[in-house]
């Protein structure tokens, strides 16, 4: 596992976009796939595929490619925790809800086991399957579960606040969907997606 | 302009967020706020600001901070096209239209004019305010609204023909909810919000 810790981030990411590819193929009638094929479906190189998974020790086979089977466990013992990787989503207004249904729709280990809102009407309901806490008793709730990951999904004015509750209940990687710039400590994993500004920044770099 | 046109993609995504936060004080009583309050409220150290504001050519007064109008106009002045910014959104199924949803309800100029969607039912209806076309229409709706900006929320199959046809009707910018890996000449700008890749890069990097 520690030579495999060192990978970069942008191969992690094709792995996992692999595998998920992989997924729909795993109980089709062909066993094997070529790189080539693999690469033409994300529109990657087939050189870039090779390389990614003669990273992870694959190297496929010149008449038949890879076997589909070994490769979707392969890139599972590299990328996946032993244990199921717990997810909580925090705030479940509009885009909470979709982001939501988005992810337990995908096939994926990520398993989101907690939602929280301060909603009177959401606490103590399923939504998409998920419970949905009560935000005042997330610290409890996180430890309880061994939760390890978590969705932002609160309102702007939320976010810092929230956020230092989720890394003293345990919490080390965000993907944060608030505009808000979030300070973590070394060994916390923090990814913002802040849909307006990316749109705003996109549309001050496309200017003439 | 020649000269913002090289602020770094953090100063323009920072600028971005600091007038969202003033829009919501521009009616209030203070007609002025300190940097250490603007930096407060965003979680960022007050010289950050002053640097970023100073690098648009404002600065406060020592006794009343900056005044919140001026500064949302210098910010508009240096980040907006001198015309509005027309939006598409593709693909309008769980996720664009929470997206879309989303965006409608946030105060930016950025200003969807567009969806499309191949399903029958979703065409030549309004979602979230916005006329929804026929998919197989996009090329002409896309040049006849002059549309340069495109959300792309479609399937992971229909992402490279999408986007190939997106760049061929003049789009030069792309917001990428897709898993799937797009090639842009030079020139357009391309973000990519992969969530359940971000999630389990995230889950990889937080490994013990």
């Amino acid at each position: 596992m520690d030579q495999t810790q060192k990978l970069p981030p942008r191969t992690v990411e094709r792995l996992s976009k692999y595998r998920r590819l992989l997924y729909k193929y795993r109980d089709k009638d062909e066993a094997h796939i070529y790189s080539h094929r693999l690469a033409e479906l994300l529109n990657l190189s087939p050189e870039q595929v090779r390389r990614d998974l003669m990273l992870i020790g694959l190297t496929g086979n010149h008449r038949k490619g890879y076997n589909i089977r070994a490769l979707i466990e392969q890139i599972g013992r590299i990328i996946d925790r032993d244990e199921a990787q717990y997810v909580a989503i925090v705030g479940i207004g509009y885009l909470g809800h979709a982001v939501l249904g988005f992810i337990r729709k995908a096939e994926t280990r990520m398993n989101v086991v907690a939602a929280f809102d301060t909603d009177k009407h959401k606490i103590n309901t399923t939504i998409s399957g998920v419970p949905c806490y009560d935000a005042a008793k997330m610290e409890a709730v996180i430890r309880e579960l061994n939760i390890r990951i978590a969705i932002l999904t609160v309102p702007p004015e939320a976010a810092v606040h929230t956020a230092a509750q989720l890394l003293r209940a345990g919490v080390r990687g965000i993907l944060n969907f608030t505009s808000i710039h979030l300070d973590v400590p070394a060994g916390v994993y923090l990814k913002d997606y802040d849909l307006i500004t990316s749109l705003e920044e996109i549309g001050f770099f496309i200017q003439d």
